[in-house]
């Protein structure tokens, strides 16, 4: 994610092509590079707590261009406008929100689930056949069917139609944690529309919004440690679906939330 | 939500103190406004179907400016950029994504609950003491403690501790539902904290974030119906407080589903 500085506020680079998926690189890897763009500006103030990033057009193999904009500051918020641009046309846009955290009453409405198994129960990835950005991580889907009733019952009530997809993974090989990769793992999570019907679809993400929930101190803390994803949907409808998802620490911190719209080919 | 082209994609308005909160319009307001102007351009394409609000200041009881840009167009999707400006500053952005739907397959993940009261047998609302804009809405939260036991099971398992908040809302007096009212509506439910806490605690959308999940003519047919709103949330940590709802039609139509992040003043 090297970028040059150009001028002030604009940045160019080049996707690795080890991002890459079917067209372009992954929507994960360009939600990163634009916040990374954030996070390298002088002027930023504090952490982020929000991110939207908007794909417009396929990213080509080629150079790119990122230009920031801080469209508002208070004295503990900070609004900033990214736009991806490519041979002059805006590929991708985004906004994101950076803001001073404070102290104040803490309280989670959702947890880990108990009978949830550890990342290294369960098999490695063999990363034959895949997309290449998907061998820069270690994922590991939990396979529900496999395990005993009780940890079944656990990971969401067989009562409920709107089951979750449950994953641990880390970037492979294993580096620390910082929010351009949290905000890629974000776009890892299993489609529930493929656990809906069997079988792959292909889709590609239209929007996708993050909340960040920890400060970098409490990022930092993660370290190479195993991410653990729990993700889910509300509909699919008319060519979009929507996609849902909690990213934990090991530690049972909820790290970010995500939500995003996708766009369904066929 | 009058506007006046002031030139291509420009155009001014003035918030009428109908929709008045706290400090400046009801956030929800502010994302009709934002959104209304990209649904007046002449070159729309298609409907919305995804929509990012960022509050970045307060507004002002005084004239607003609205830039609209086309971002990026293709044969089927086309994003816009929104900025609300007041005195040369910019108060709010906002990113809408608007596409031609087409028929695929469908499916829904979440349903409305089995015990959900009607609107009418529920209290209309007295808008005594309260801030000017609830006052446009006919608002019935379902009271869950009120309710039979079966009922109550059917609303949310009281062993899941995300309890979400249910009600019926329309507007007051009744018209017909459209796109800025169905974002508006986004941003009525209960934030869960005011449950958890069982006290009222000033905050502020930061960022919301809605998916439109019907056509026109599908969203045509709610007309001046009750819409059932669940609303419910994930975390508040360090001043940030997320919150997420569905909202469905009568006729159990998933119309649109939120998420949004909110500023804790304490």
């Amino acid at each position: 994610m090297a970028l040059r500085l150009l001028s002030e506020g604009k940045y160019q680079g080049t996707a690795s092509p080890a991002y890459w998926n079917r067209v372009g690189p992954f929507g994960g890897m360009t939600a990163a590079m634009m916040l990374n763009a954030v996070l390298i500006s002088p002027q930023r103030l504090g952490d982020p707590v929000a991110l939207t990033v908007n794909y417009a057009a396929a990213m080509a193999a080629a150079p790119y261009q990122l230009n920031t904009r801080v469209v508002r500051s208070s004295r503990t918020t900070q609004h900033w406008n990214v736009e991806l641009v490519q041979e002059e046309k805006i590929v991708a846009t985004a906004t994101a929100i950076c803001a001073l955290r404070r102290e104040t009453w803490q309280h989670s409405e959702v947890s880990v689930p108990e009978g949830l198994p550890s990342a290294v129960a369960l098999s490695a990835p063999t990363h034959s056949h895949s997309m290449p950005w998907s061998r820069q991580y270690d994922l590991r889907p939990v396979r529900v069917s496999a395990l005993s009733e009780q940890q079944q019952a656990s990971l969401g009530s067989t009562k409920d139609p709107q089951v979750p997809s449950h994953a641990w993974i880390r970037d492979h090989p294993p580096r620390p944690l910082d929010y351009p990769a949290l905000a890629s793992i974000c776009d890892t999570v299993l489609p529930w529309m493929f656990r809906r019907r069997k079988e792959i679809i292909q889709m590609s993400t239209v929007s996708m919004s993050i909340y960040f929930h920890v400060s970098k101190a409490e990022l930092d803390r993660v370290g190479e440690q195993y991410v653990y994803t729990k993700s889910f949907g509300q509909i699919c409808h008319a060519g979009f679906m929507d996609s849902q998802a909690q990213i934990w620490s090991q530690d049972k911190v909820l790290l970010a939330t995500m939500q995003q719209l996708m766009w369904v080919k066929e």
